[in-house]
């Protein structure tokens, strides 16, 4: 059992900021998400993509941001369980949350914060009637560690920046790379494009266009999939291969949470914006895209804030009664719970002969 | 008369982002700051210190935060009054306000968002019986164009940053300066206290300690200061001088916006937060450090949150019925009213042969 003062689902922007409004008023945070790693959407669907309004960057790349959120909370340490999905939520006698996800993980917490974003994101599936059979067994729709197709025969599907970036990644680790998409075109960065063709002469990447996988063969584990070409005469062939990767999108889902017995209203969880961003159980927050209330606007800036306020409230349900003086970061510096400390240069008083 | 879209008072961080969010929606913006520059108490007050809990930004200088919000907002082309206190506001027949300020400079507007930050600052006086009359003869309290001194005999007193950092400055521009301090310990960053040491020991500087400026004299005109020492005896001399200033920190003060009508609690305007931060008076905004709501936490960070959400308001007031739909910044790219385009890199549709 993961033992937490808030525990967060979702660590995007919003609840990796929380983290850190967390750790100033001494209470400390871990992350659940479903993807392999922090940032949420700006992490996991437009890393290299410029955004122009978050306050006080004129530009800043989506991964960027998640970087500086990561390093600005890491004083805090915060704990992570990535690559599960929160399921399901018990409330306990004492008043604590306990949280599973999908692979058995539990959580307890006296504050649960969902920052889940547009919610849990789930990949798009081929319409390939026996693949869910070899999923974990060959089939990935994330790639978590690449190195687990080292000297490994690869078929990638797939006609969008993710097909493009990891079939030329693993032309270089995997012993064979296929990528297969159902156009001869394919839509990414310019420079992404130009390198798929450049390895396609190389023969380091073998190219099916246009083609779709349509079955899948192997014996509880992936042997390789079948291939419907549709240039000129209708053809069906095997290509040999180890691990199949379709790589179609993500799509947003609100998945277990909408079971949670909190408000739903559009897809979204509706909290006391008055307030603290309390759901309609006590001890339960919503911040961020996932959250509703009148004028909510889903900005990122917006969810810093919400993550504040709810902070606050927060400390105040830990710690009845007890009076909270907010200090600046400037005038107080900040104590990390890993024993560093981060504080204004001091002005010194001293005569001058 | 200057005439704009949404009239904003205070030219802190609150404010100028409110010229960003609003040129979102195509809405021009005007800024009236008593203080000579835009920045608020970041450039004022503190622009060499270190803000730690601006989201993205695990530290980031005052002043520097300050010159990135200038640079997100330029593309909106923002008017600004400086120097200026807003005075008086009265509502016309056709809904809109006229706000005037201490020196009788007319702004229209149908909006007033109120970013005045804890008020408009003030500077301590120190209590020389005939100092008013000097005032704007000689007598200034802040620096607002450093050129005004070029070979000039000055007088500054006070033993903080300011004083320390004007004098070492000025000691390049004015013909002679007097830096006169009531103990003999100065309270400023090492570099400073240092720098004034090195001046004093080259001449350059003219440092009288435990002292005070008890009179000042001169015929409509500042032409010297009276100077009371109080070391072993006291003794009591003159100082001739051009420009007497007193450097003795800023007080913030609500000021006349008290007398607006606006629903004051705790030194604070009560605005709506469960909506639009508007004040009771309807077209009437106020956001960041000024307002007040339950919960309110005074932060930079708030007060992007709540512009962003006041200019939505906004909107719909100065265009009844017409839907705004959210665009994201990273999708749509920003189209400046100087002409500027920014926009993320588009992926290509291109074939692979």
């Amino acid at each position: 059992m993961i033992k937490t003062d808030i525990l967060i689902i979702g660590a995007g922007p919003t609840g990796l900021f929380t983290v850190f409004e967390a750790g100033l008023l001494k209470l400390k945070c871990h992350l659940i998400d479903a993807l392999p790693q922090a940032g949420g959407q700006c992490s996991e669907l437009y890393p290299k993509k410029p955004i122009y309004d978050i306050p006080g960057f004129p530009e800043v790349l989506a991964g960027d941001l998640t970087q500086n959120l990561l390093e600005q909370s890491k004083q805090f340490e915060p704990g992570f369980t990535l690559g599960e999905r929160a399921e399901t939520i018990e409330k306990q006698e004492d008043g604590s949350f306990i949280v599973t996800t999908n692979k058995g993980t539990k959580h307890q917490a006296p504050i649960v914060a969902i920052a889940g974003g547009l919610g849990s994101f789930e990949p798009r599936k081929p319409l390939i009637p026996n693949i869910v059979s070899f999923e974990d067994h060959g089939v990935e729709y994330f790639i978590k560690d690449p190195e687990k197709y080292r000297g490994k025969r690869v078929v990638i599907s797939g006609g969008g920046d993710s097909a493009l970036d990891w079939s030329i990644f693993l032309a270089e680790v995997a012993s064979e790379v296929t990528l297969i998409h159902r156009r001869n075109e394919f839509r990414g960065a310019l420079d992404s494009v130009e390198k798929v063709q450049e390895l396609k002469s190389q023969g380091k990447i073998n190219l099916i266009t246009p083609a779709e996988v349509i079955n899948i063969v192997g014996d509880g584990k992936v042997k390789g999939v079948v291939v419907a070409q549709s240039q000129h005469i209708e053809k069906e062939f095997v290509v040999e291969a180890d691990h199949f990767i379709p790589l179609f999108g993500l799509s947003p889902k609100l998945g277990p949470i909408a079971n949670w017995g909190l408000e739903i209203e559009k897809n979204a969880i509706k909290v006391n914006n008055a307030l603290d961003y309390q759901t309609n159980i006590p001890g339960i927050y919503a911040i961020g895209d996932v959250n509703t209330y009148p004028g909510k606007l889903k900005l990122i800036l917006c969810g810093f804030h919400e993550a504040t306020l709810m902070c606050q409230s927060a400390y105040q349900r830990i710690n009845p009664g007890k009076k909270y003086v907010l200090k600046y970061t400037t005038v107080s510096g900040i104590d990390g719970f890993d024993g560093s400390r981060k504080e204004s240069p001091k002005a010194v008083v001293k005569a001058i002969n």
